[in-house]
């Protein structure tokens, strides 16, 4: 089974907007064991989103297109698929009234425009979930299908999570199951990762019950995906938990979290579960830290605060710091325990380092000082990172974070 | 002249990275008069990428190949392009010494693989910019032209600036010079913009000098682009300088940068230029406006540091803030004003609010306090935003900003 996919929008050819829709597509097309050999853009352009179609229809079974079903004379998504299945449009009567609805209940006025929306080629069928205003198409042109659904991100996922993918999957006959997990690790290279689960890949390869693959996640760390095939979902997410198990004890502790969990989500659930509340001093990140905290909804249960000291000052008169150089080890081990007391906080964290040239001094740029007071402990590690200014800091955010996971996990001390 | 941009590389099928490249392609066309009708994506197959190049060339003049330039046996687009041309690969001497030399001079041993680069076309040129160890091609056919660059971001975008557009705008007989100007504007919606713009989009739709385009970027506001077509660059900077001027008499103080100018670096330029030193305090958006701002180089020598109070015992503490509800007018006033004196700043900026429903409190989600303390003047303003928690967030580090922004230049008070 082959699906292509049309993005369809001037707008996204001009670059005016990135085409996020069509990788998302990819995606889930890949996990349902579905080939998209071919993807493209094309213009608000009868003529060419038509030609795109018929091109698309000659080398694929199946085509998905995003955008263009608005209600704006630029909207010729539904005029182009009525041409290549050589039929008429039709207005749906029971869709323009619920259209009409949508708008009375928002207590929005509904233009005539709006009501194309209700309009469907001749033997197309409607896509029952419809998060907006624009209901989406199933088309069956003889053995093949077109499905055309929105351009707005949500509104295209919900339907092909909902319908989309199911319904090329019975088309194809496929009858198996794709489950997959991704882990995220942290502090490993992606060569690294793949020596030390290349015993593994090789027995999988031979076994089929699985795949392992890599991904990289720009500052978010390495993926390591898990990917089975199985009669149903049950059988396959045993398969998948065993494999889990088998990557965990080959990777050890560099794995800090599964599918969506993010390196902040995990440090604040492990602080929760043990009663712990966090206090935070920052110098180099800015904010960083405490930002990125704040943005998960249980932080407010754990995370107390942050002062962020940028200039010296700031530094000397909170965390009750000597005067002497901020950028060390000893000034890092004072803001994070000086926090902690200040905020009667159960556990400090503080980091510093230089993220660009300082004239008066000779450390190195990207060396940074991670502090950490818990109980009795306070202590620090340092690290030197690559690249730019916002590189080093994002990176100072995961590691100072990835250093109180280990702490709390493991008790260790480096 | 109409030119295609073909992605090549499987991972942009599978959606494990989001094609870019394309969308800012599609910008620098489009800003030197450029048609840009088709954009693809295609994986790793000599097939597939053969006969993308031979679908573009049908209907095209040129076409921009990216990605696949690479040292691995993935790496086809040189063998592809070989084939749509109907010549072999000769290998390029002086290229192969250039790679050696680039290898060892970063202290790392060349594989054979990598002299693959070295490989062109027959009757090919090499773009002259090489950023990476992936020379670029031109490559000519009768009077088309394929282009090939890496995938690698800026690779791709330092052979297309230097060496690309103006061989296309060469080969399109172009003389002409498209110039542009971004003017950045915040709390106007776009329906309000192009009302106050309408009569002057009319003129010039009459005068043909200039043109006027909105462009939503989220949480940043709205862009209002100026493009100005003319003989050469000079007279066109002059009739874009005209316009600006214009456009900001209409629109007023909503403007507040140009181009590549953010709320945060237009803000710091302005406490700057006055010799002011700002201190933060906040609360709901956990750190954000002290991360933004730290992110812009000039940061250190104006943003002196901030405290971020996210659970009501900072408050009290940090901004000597008497007990009692920590979201309020008030509140947010001493906030302000208490941060500014404990950090010697002449400047202290607060902002506090509800971004999730909490159960004690029957203010509004989404209600936001802003504090602005300078000089004697302490005061607050209020707002109820929309969106979900990050939303709000990042809405109100743009308000905040922006707050500070116009009581700089023109003294207000709200």
């Amino acid at each position: 089974m082959r699906c292509e996919i049309i993005a369809i929008g001037t707008e996204l050819l001009l670059g005016q907007i990135v085409d996020t829709n069509s990788s998302w597509l990819g995606q889930e097309l890949a996990l349902a064991g579905i080939d998209s050999l071919h993807q493209t853009k094309v213009g608000d352009n009868l003529e060419r989103i038509v030609g795109s179609i018929r091109l698309a229809l000659g080398r694929s079974d199946a085509v998905i297109l995003c955008g263009g079903l608005g209600p704006t004379q630029d909207d010729i998504t539904r005029e182009a698929i009525a041409e290549v299945m050589g039929v008429s449009l039709i207005r749906d009567h029971d869709m323009g009234e619920k259209i009409r609805e949508l708008f009375t209940s928002r207590g929005r006025e509904m233009t005539q425009n709006n009501l194309r929306q209700a309009d469907r080629p001749k033997g197309a069928s409607l896509i029952p979930e419809m998060p907006g205003t624009a209901p989406g198409l199933i088309c069956p042109i003889e053995n093949q299908v077109i499905y055309a659904v929105p351009g707005v991100p949500h509104e295209m996922r919900t339907m092909v999570r909902g319908t989309v993918i199911s319904d090329l999957k019975r088309r194809a006959g496929v009858t198996s199951v794709i489950c997959s997990r991704v882990l995220r690790t942290w502090g490993r290279t992606e060569s690294g990762l793949a020596e030390m689960l290349a015993d593994r890949i090789q027995e999988l390869d031979e076994l089929g019950t699985a795949t392992l693959a890599f991904q990289a996640s720009g500052i978010e760390g390495l993926k390591v995906r898990i990917t089975v095939k199985a009669p149903d979902e049950a059988a396959a997410n045993v398969i998948v938990a065993e494999e889990e198990e088998r990557v965990r004890r080959i990777l050890g502790d560099c794995v800090f979290g599964i599918d969506d969990e993010t390196m902040e989500s995990v440090v604040l659930d492990l602080l929760r579960e043990r009663g712990m509340r966090l206090a935070v001093a920052e110098s180099l990140t800015g904010g960083l830290v405490g930002a990125r905290l704040a943005a998960i909804p249980v932080a407010s249960e754990v995370f107390v605060g942050s002062v962020v000291a940028y200039s010296n000052d700031a530094s000397f008169k909170w965390c009750e710091m000597p005067q002497g150089p901020t950028v060390s080890r000893e000034a890092v081990m004072v803001m994070a325990n000086g926090v902690r007391q200040a905020l009667n906080a159960e556990v400090g964290l503080a980091v510093t380092g230089i993220a660009s040239p300082v004239e008066s001094s000779d450390i190195p740029v990207g060396t940074v000082f991670f502090g950490l007071a818990i109980g009795d402990r306070i202590e620090a590690v340092s690290a030197v990172m690559p690249g730019d200014r916002n590189r080093i800091r994002e990176y100072s955010v995961i590691n100072l974070l990835n250093y109180l996971r280990r702490t709390l996990l493991f008790g260790e001390r480096e």
